[in-house]
């Protein structure tokens, strides 16, 4: 099927466009009975909305979520549920550079390339904007997930530029602690060097990396499949399939290029209730594809902002050479406001393969 | 779908145990009319199979496959392709040790907590032995990248350990480079130093890690779908559905965390016949999730074997502690023979999104 | 994948109850360039909507179509699309009688079986009313084949209880013929008796089933696949996905029991301009599943409307014996709005076909 | 996806030609623990198999299944199982009028056109030869309706030509009663008269069509899904999915059309155990699209086999006249072999739905 859905049996479709009427996705296959009401949908989407700091860009949108469909006497039904945030302030204006440059770092150009033509007017379907959706859809899945098996997800920042946290256990950081300061690291020492980064990086009108984790616990053993729809499989496409994703990994991730089996391997053991576990947890909560039980640990490499508020070089969609800067007020970090997304994005998977374990196997 | 199958439009489904009598692949929706024969099939065979190196394991399997359907008069049809490839000795030995244990860092836990049990004699579904017809289906993938757009695909080693390449130009490294040594690292030096790790490594009883690099040149822009399904998303998800993959990154991946704007946009040109380009590759050939026409660069951080000939501490399936060692020959390092696994999903993906860009914009 | 969608690559999901603030649809898959505005929309919609004559039910429901995002300047983008109508006059009403009582003929039993629960305003989500998103994705996809290939979908009645119509060359049908009368059936004398036999059954509480008949022209030969996704296969599931078809045939359909080959078979011949065709369409445009370029024929066995202002026995939700009466005004014959959802699966299915076709082998 | 996968979760794959080595499905998403071995599949197949009696073809094709994987000591391992049955006698013989002529009724020219070439020995893919696994995967199916709900599905002759069946009660039809003679007509007395007519019409060197219905007990109420997935379109899809196939009813069918909804309705009541039913079924088991738990009744039109042994007039494959007459031994009339190809997709699509219901509801 086309690109605009995910998930098989948790399934999400979204549509929409930064600078149009609205955002909207349906969410299939969400069981029946579950409490679910607008309220639960906006502490998320608040994470996710610009303006919600000094380090996160200005513009300022409610995103107040509207649920259409799907949810009746405050429960869900078993239908689909339907879900659209309108865009405010989506008045045309001179959109005049973008329509006839392409931004480096952005997907001016492949739209082209792909379609022949853009919506122009912001970053049309590649801007950020679609994510309020996921968020929204991702809060859905938070609520099953939460419900039948107490899984939590949680994510955080762990490097900004060479500002690296010190997290040493990252099963046990809380939302309390993540949400403790903006740039949402829960290493309160780190995030203050981070927000000092963040703010002279902006100054200087320019953009800045970063690495985020995001951890899932209470996952039930037994979730994934053992080829193709490996649950490291699903979840790396759903973190890559946000925006400014350069990398992902799990567990050890990278640094096992220099392990050995001796060093890398988790040992079996068994736990005070004599259930089957490891005694570290190199591999992320996941062997062979399938959940372990132990904590799920990701990450995901984010690349600066592209938008710059100052002159780069690039060339006209009829391919003369020209210089272009941003105009208007664009993050100059993404990490803080990508962490609900990942969230999100990590608690529809879950739940996509919760729903495929009682299909086939009726024990989740 | 349940995940035995990958692709939407070129869609592999794989069917196979270890140990039973055969692994089998069904390819659906390859174009009619490309030239196809078994002989297409064997050269990425023989460089996955066992026994082709004294640094990979003895075991031989010749590993040939017979195309069942779909080919008429040497040419694809248009039907489903069926290839099956027999598993050679396969009979039953004593698999007690396998049976009543958990190896570390395997799938057994985790098979028998999804399904309640498993085919114990060897790794069954979650064995390595599954690729081989994942690499037979890469090979009629790459015959239609290549037949279109002369699209090429090359996977190389680019660490060992802490042996690193150096590899200046990684869209130039070429097949024969690659093939020109056991370990299938371009830079000849890093080469040799890497069979010694492997070799000590070996005479130690243990395995090691590693990271390995894929490039696809000729891929036209425009290819990937700006949400969910970019390609990003689901080349990561195609390598990750690889087993003992830990992490995944694009053009600069996980090191963009430490760069600024400035220093990761690759700015927009013309190239001598007037297209746009950029005149720098961190973006790894993908902006948005679409390529871009440059080099897509793609990085795999492989875990070492979790099979180890020496005792490692585990609990039985009852959860009573023992200690496992592995019984015959393993591959002390995954790198070699993970090279054509990763450039057969690479090929896989891009095969499917060749046809999905034609369904909707017909111009790939 | 969930229930909410139909379509490979012409892909419909859809949202919404009769009794919530609004349906809503979102395409995916459409190709970039196609002209479209939300007038191209409110033709046929138009046609399904209720208050549209004296045989329909006297609700009145304008049904606006509003296009929230993937058209740009007037023209599809290639993004997905997600049209929004809002439903009139949804506030909450005394529902008493269905919420504890269950309805013959409808899905309340049913749904109370599959979900445990069930929006009991109405018909909630199997409510005709879902329908309408359908057809304003059904006018999307007749766009697109009309661009491409000038295919046209006609429906028309040709059955209400025992008057039937008499329609020598249903591949001739006009839009127009079938618009000239209230009943939608081309032999006008037919229409007439059609429409007092619908007034009669009205003025006797009551309600009477048909026949109606879909012919799609200028399809090209090629489209469909050999074997689970046969072209009648898929049209079948299109046709049988809408509210009250009880049965489905194309060709000489159910009257092919009493066929011999030598009177079933079309013989093979050539055109003016050479083209292969047949000299008779007893096999109404499908052979092997695969069309042939003549004339697609399909018809549908539609049931009387369930709802009666009279009361019928049945049973509450607890299974003590009651009766049940519908308030409120309903169709006395479906078949009249039946049309334009039929007609719109229809385009629905062709385009995902053609879709299809494109990607795998390029010639449609 | 493309076209030769059949079913959401239990998802069955096929690919072979009539004329190639073999023919091959893989079944996926089957829970573990069923007891399975290629007995079970072997009664089936040898309902379908030419060469069982005397009114079907002559050619012999043991049909022997081979189950390669997914089993493991006697048991499904819940990993994909593939299934291999060998042609027989594939060789290569003369198909020069074949290659060269369409046939009428076939798919030659259909296959000509979608693909610009086909494999001209015999049917190729078009071949009811692909059955053969269809079956084998439905007997899959009917082992796990049966274990689960003790579902039974039972497929018979209703109709050959003008002979039509008496079947007062056909949800107690019994398998031994279908197969008590050779026609599979449960009406003794007819089936006799449909032998005499079949062989009748095999002398005239014709061929004659007829109906055939599939019965499907026990099935829970719940199953299918509100809108695009409701279990009747899946059936119809499943139908009209084989070969021959003109037209598909369920319940009452097209006889609805003359009914009025006071004739139509079902009355619903509480059967012995206090569980709601219906006083009667002529909604054929599904209201809503949703099984209500009453019997679910399908019938199928089926057209007279295609190939004649007498000259028919067609077309060369480069449009010049010309006739064709069919060499070798076909069936006189398909309905016989059709009766298990019925039963195997009826049963693939209550599995696959029963699967669903479970994911969604937990409550099947």
């Amino acid at each position: 099927m086309p690109g605009n859905s995910f998930g098989q049996l948790f399934r999400v479709t979204t549509a929409g466009e930064s600078h149009g009427p609205a955002n909207v996705c349906i969410i299939d296959g969400v069981p029946p009975g579950i409490e679910l009401s607008e309220d639960d949908l906006t502490p998320d989407l608040a994470r996710r909305r610009p303006g919600q700091s000094k380090i996160t860009t200005q513009r300022d949108e409610p995103d107040h979520p509207q649920i259409l469909s799907g949810v009746f006497e405050g429960k869900t039904t078993g239908t689909s549920i339907a879900i659209l945030i309108e865009n405010q302030d989506q008045r045309s204006r001179d959109y005049g550079d973008i329509q006839h440059k392409y931004r480096p770092g952005h997907a001016d150009y492949t739209f082209d390339a792909k379609y022949g033509r853009r919506d122009y007017r912001g970053g049309g379907r590649s801007s950020a904007r679609e994510t309020t959706v996921r968020v929204a859809a991702g809060a859905v899945a938070k609520k099953l997930l939460s419900q039948a098996h107490g899984i939590q997800i949680v994510g955080f920042v762990t490097q900004v530029g060479d500002v690296h946290a010190d997290i040493p256990h990252p099963e046990k950081v809380t939302l309390a602690e993540v949400e403790a300061n903006i740039v949402r690291c829960p290493d309160q020492g780190a995030a203050m060097k981070m927000i000092d980064l963040i703010e002279k990086v902006r100054s200087e009108r320019d953009s800045i990396g970063g690495v985020a984790q995001v951890v899932a616990t209470n996952v039930p053993p037994g979730l994934g499949e053992p080829v193709f729809d490996k649950l490291k499989a699903d979840l790396g496409k759903a973190l890559f399939s946000l925006p400014a994703v350069l990398g992902v990994e799990y567990g050890c991730g990278f640094a096992v290029g220099t392990l050995r089996g001796t060093e890398n391997n988790d040992l079996f053991t068994t736990d005070d209730a004599g259930k089957v576990t490891t005694t570290t947890n190199r591999h992320g909560g996941m062997l062979g594809g399938i959940s372990s039980g132990l904590p799920i640990t990701l990450r995901c490499a984010i690349k600066p902002t592209s938008s710059l508020p100052q002159d780069q070089q690039t060339v006209t969609t009829k391919g003369e050479p020209t210089t272009i800067a941003t105009q208007g007020r664009h993050d100059p970090c993404l990490l803080p406001r990508f962490i609900p997304m990942a969230e999100a994005m990590t608690a529809i998977t879950l739940a996509d393969h919760m729903l495929r374990q009682r299909a086939q196997c009726r024990n989740a």
